[in-house]
């Protein structure tokens, strides 16, 4: 879809890249070439994380958030939702001027299953916008299986990755940047305005898993592959 | 996904079927052999629009809402989302006692496209379960294309249907009449709860379309056809 944009030298920070859709992100771009720095609470714990995503095909190097917002050319926000306004207030200077990638999904959870939570902003990537005056921020990533990430002995990721954002340069690079992950293509999603939907539908790939046993993805039919 | 569950024999009410998405629905459930009544503001109308969807392949009928959910064995919902409360109030009594469709999406329009409008109950098909409390309400049908639908040289439709209610036997058997129409297979997606952002998601594939010039559909990945 996107492949006039060359992001193959763009190096990708993953805030809250311990936790599993981070490492498991951390894991498909590293292995695809990129410089991965991944971002924890402590530099610490990013340096153990990183260690243990690390391996001799690929090096993924980590620290804290603040730091690996600095340094990296394109940023990836995957903490829970319980962190993500407090964090993204606190990075504003950091992300200043760069491409960000919100893909945190607001859930709760019960013995029913999992729930869209209310946004004030409208959702996740709203409010990344809201908060980040000087970032051009956009959403994506919100439904890939950790799990299949994580499962080195899968070679493609079956799934199309939406991208949404009201910057069309920047959802063109992330586009691209979706499609240096073999198996995903990324697909234009709409608007911020339409991010909400996006990210609560996890809910719904949630109770699919549940029912079928399975690590549920979408493919978008009748937009052909590019060309 | 639903083999199991025999739905040939029912009879399917479409109300708003003179409407782009119930007239697609009703050409694609007669061609697929059921007896098919759509409903309209009048009889006049109802009876004027199954004329012009009926075929020498196939029969439909019209008449008004009301006679076409009193008749009908299983009802589809496809008014628009501005008559959707109003009317489904003035039919608790003929749609008591039968598995009810809902596949409006309470979307706006402007200029930057089409967004989800806010409902109080949490979604289009939350609101008819409220207002419906003597039927069982599931949600399906919000994605498929009318065009798609009404284009008959296109043998396959070739979409997933997302299926989701409280009542396990209810969305089996949606699930089983989805699969009545070749090309879609349907999925269960989830609780009503979940219904919101399904109905919401169908303005992202308005997006898709805009951007694409396509008639975007989903299809979910790593869940097995049924055997």
């Amino acid at each position: 879809m996107s492949a006039s944009v060359d992001v193959s030298s763009l190096s990708i920070g993953i805030l809250g890249g311990s936790g599993p859709q981070g490492g498991g992100l951390a894991i498909r771009f590293a292995a695809a070439g990129h410089k991965v720095i991944i971002g924890s609470r402590s530099a610490e714990r990013g340096a153990e994380a990183a260690a243990k995503l690390s391996a001799s095909s690929r090096v993924i190097e980590g620290t804290d958030n603040a730091s690996a917002a600095e340094q990296a050319d394109i940023v990836i926000i995957a903490v829970p939702w319980e962190g993500h306004g407090e964090l993204l207030a606190s990075l504003r200077k950091e992300l200043a001027g760069k491409v960000v990638i919100d893909c945190v999904n607001p859930l709760g959870f019960d013995k029913g299953g999992a729930y869209p939570l209310p946004v004030a902003e409208g959702s996740a990537a709203q409010q990344a916008a809201a908060l980040l005056p000087d970032s051009t921020v956009t959403a994506a990533f919100h439904h890939v299986s950790a799990v299949l990430l994580a499962d080195e002995s899968i070679a493609e990721v079956d799934t199309d990755i939406l991208v949404l954002g009201d910057d069309r340069p920047a959802t063109d690079l992330v586009q691209a940047l979706a499609e240096r992950i073999p198996g995903m293509r990324g697909i234009y999603a709409g608007k911020l305005r339409n991010a909400g939907q996006v990210e609560a539908f996890t809910a719904n790939l949630i109770s699919m898993n549940r029912r079928y046993k399975a690590h549920a993805g979408i493919r978008v039919t009748d937009v052909p592959r590019a060309g």
